[in-house]
């Protein structure tokens, strides 16, 4: 619990960074070198190795040297994690309205039998 | 474009703190008091206010003061901007795993007529 803990704290920071993302939406696409990396960016190759050993402590990226050259590919399983932990927080924000307008609906006072709101499609708490 | 990546730096630099998670998760189930926030964590007063405050500048936490009580409930908005922005990147990767998986199949030598492998079901897409 306290190493998942860790990770997420170093998922989210290297996600802060626009740089950062930036490399991550170009690896998202394919495998690319550390020079590959940084050519969109305006920055130095030690500055851009720096963002890579970031990105790489958080788990989101892999490297692997070949040669002279380091490939950089994604590690989707960390995008995952990130992903749910969010995810998680949001759905259950949503159930808790849900319930809330299922209260709010059952305490509108008495209507007609058969009027009272249906509780809210479970599929939509899929979105 | 600026603004939203500003904003997506904003928030997952908010959701790199542990004690912030924690204060999200918190207000995921109910809007609670600055003071209710701060029980579970050992810190000062003072401290959960700048936590709250790096929250409120992220988006993820709106704050409203009723007399001497702030009151800070979730922002779905700023949870689902994070969230977008990591499933997009993970989707994009996964499409091109289909794809060279299709182009591999494609690739195997051919065999008798009707075997080939057939696109992998779009609807695993969106797991």
């Amino acid at each position: 619990m306290l190493d998942q803990a860790a990770d997420l704290d170093r998922v989210f920071h290297a996600l802060a960074d626009p740089g950062r993302r930036v490399m991550v939406v170009r690896l998202s696409q394919g495998p690319a070198s550390v020079s590959e990396l940084g050519r969109p960016l305006a920055m130095s190759l030690a500055a851009v190795l720096q963002h890579v050993q970031v990105l790489e402590a958080s788990g989101l990226v892999r490297t692997q040297k070949t040669g002279r050259t380091r490939t950089c590919s994604i590690n989707p399983a960390a995008l995952r994690s990130a992903e749910s932990w969010i995810a998680g927080r949001r759905t259950l924000w949503e159930r808790r309205l849900d319930r809330l307008g299922d209260y709010l609906a059952g305490t509108a006072g008495p209507g007609p039998a058969g009027t009272r709101t249906q509780k809210s499609d479970p599929s939509k708490e899929a979105r």
